[in-house]
């Protein structure tokens, strides 16, 4: 399969519309499936992996076409041999984690074209489904879930205890397999330093807070990833709720802070997103972090009103593609460090400029 | 006298003309005299200090017109009880010396409308008369000082011993009273961590290194004044000869340090560039320290052909333009700090962009 499309647009539930779209980028619902009479992948030898790969790769393209997608819509990645530059641009996508990225054996990921829909094959479990969208949507990321699981259901028989629920090759997410995240941009709380506190209460009501890319990684660019840490003993619908009655607090606290800002320190904070904003438009090299920190200013502008040539559709976007394996695939080329900053800052002038400005 | 005209505009020595150009902003002599038959200024009583005043006004006004400019080129400016603000403004166009706008009595500054002919009047000396261009243009400059100094000396007897020559205020200055001085703009030095090694040696040939108000200030922005020690036991022709020596080699330090820059770490040196033009055109409040570096960096962008779209007349002209005293004339009122400083970064936004953009 040939991910260059993938490259130049992000997926649509970047686009930044869905509701409070001016805090909460998205919203995502994943489910950990595993099937009946196959071992756990940690147990599983080279041979039982291909044969669930072919078994599910079968099911779950089948599934995402029953499921609303139609055959055309559905695209099915192997990635036992793929190339590690569109490994890392399905991570960047969000469309596979890390861990299938620097997986082995037979193992791959079906998605929808709008790329609200994603199954990793052969990860930590044997499926791992996920629906996206823009915005606070996890009723309706929860039925489209619950529309596609039941679709794969027909065709594989799941690992299932009556008195557990589904199977799971971690403890942790056994019972409903299910796990529920936002992901919140907070610059208010971060620029007021509210957010340890705010962090301590969301902990505190046995809600995760994580970094950009899930797991184990830094919070980074004021991006934030919420998602609930019980899977055992509570229905789909109560971790729905549980996050549903959080993040709207989060929400209030998050513009409470940004109406602070604007009130106490408007010309420091026009003045923040500002220079932020000039930055990317006039860098000649630039490191992701940077761009992170910048864009993340950006789209606070955006948001507060103070920039108002630019789409914060695009903002999202540049949060995706200037990433380095966005960066390789634009170019068309293997980019060292040094030479993806500098493609990086050239992709942003471009995009935020309109053209090339030298210095201008 | 009104001197808002002042606060727009920069004086024609600043327009970045002459040559070596690119490195020297400006050429300066200046002549210490004292009139005889008058005590020097510490030991004059007020009324000592009015009569001072009145007869140097008249000779130094009569001689600047005679020598060149013209009844209609000449502005005298008396300080007894001059507006702060226009004090200010006075010294951040190097109209004045920072002691005469401090200081309290009779005292005055006289100057041709280009600016580039100043004599302040009671200041350290009874006289101080100084010829300002741009560029390297020493010789030039003490063509146009002499010739004034001739003519003055037509009206007024100085203080004068033939054993040491013009006696001054202070031992520094007796014998030819004179202070030579060019401003260099030395980016290359400093950003290739040069400076120390070649003020060393500048210093070792008994010249000396200021910042860019003279003596006592901090070396800031990138600009260096380099100016004769020895004022006594050497001629006039002497002093300027040392300096025409010393400078040549350092431009052509400065040179080879933009070369190397160019030739090793040319993207960064244009990154550099690029993002201090950025946030000159982006921030929405500014500090003068800031502005000077940026404005620095700006300056040797347009110098390596790295910016294209500003003529150097209009960089260094925002030197000046953009200082505290400069920015409340434009505006009209006296601002506090912070207010200045979003005044400032409004201005600049002015000047670059050609419009306010806001945050565009």
């Amino acid at each position: 399969m040939d991910l260059e499309h993938l490259a130049t647009a992000s997926g649509e539930w970047l686009r930044g519309a869905g509701p409070e779209s001016d805090i909460v980028m998205s919203s995502r619902v994943r489910l950990a499936r595993n099937v009946e009479g196959f071992p756990f992948l940690g147990r599983a030898d080279v041979e039982q992996r291909r044969q669930l790969e072919a078994i599910l790769r079968d099911a779950v393209t089948g599934a995402l076409a029953d499921a609303g997608e139609g055959d055309a819509g559905v695209l099915y990645m192997p990635l036992e041999d793929a190339a590690d530059l569109d490994l890392r641009l399905l991570v960047e996508r969000h469309l596979i984690s890390r861990e299938l990225a620097d997986g082995e054996g037979a193992r791959g990921v079906a998605f929808s074209r709008s790329e609200g829909t994603a199954v990793m094959v052969n990860e930590e479990d044997h499926l791992r489904a996920q629906v996206l969208r823009s915005g606070l949507e996890l009723e309706a990321c929860w039925v489209d879930l619950d529309r596609l699981d039941d679709a794969v259901a027909e065709r594989v028989a799941y690992a299932f205890s009556p008195d557990l629920g589904y199977l799971t090759a971690c403890p942790t997410n056994v019972g409903t397999g299910m796990r529920v995240s936002v992901m919140l941009h907070l610059p208010g709380l971060v620029w007021t330093e509210q957010i340890p506190k705010v962090f301590e209460s969301i902990r505190r009501m046995g809600l995760a807070v994580r970094g950009l890319y899930g797991e184990g990684t830094q919070a980074s660019g004021d991006f934030f990833q919420v998602s609930n840490q019980r899977t055992l003993g509570v229905s789909e619908t109560e971790i729905i709720g549980s996050l549903g009655s959080v993040v709207p607090r989060i929400l209030s606290y998050e513009r409470r802070a940004r109406e602070g800002l604007l009130e106490k320190s408007r010309r420091q904070v026009d003045d923040r997103v500002s220079r932020a904003y000039g930055m990317l438009r006039h860098a000649r090299t630039i490191s992701s972090e940077e761009t992170l920190l910048f864009l993340s200013a950006v789209r606070l502008g955006v948001n507060l009103g103070l920039i108002d040539d630019l789409p914060i559709s695009r903002v999202n976007e540049l949060f995706i593609l200037s990433q380095p394996a966005h960066l390789q695939k634009i170019s068309g080329q293997v980019l060292e460090r040094e030479a993806r900053n500098a493609a990086r800052a050239e992709f942003l002038r471009l995009r935020l400029n309109g053209r090339d400005s030298a210095g201008a």
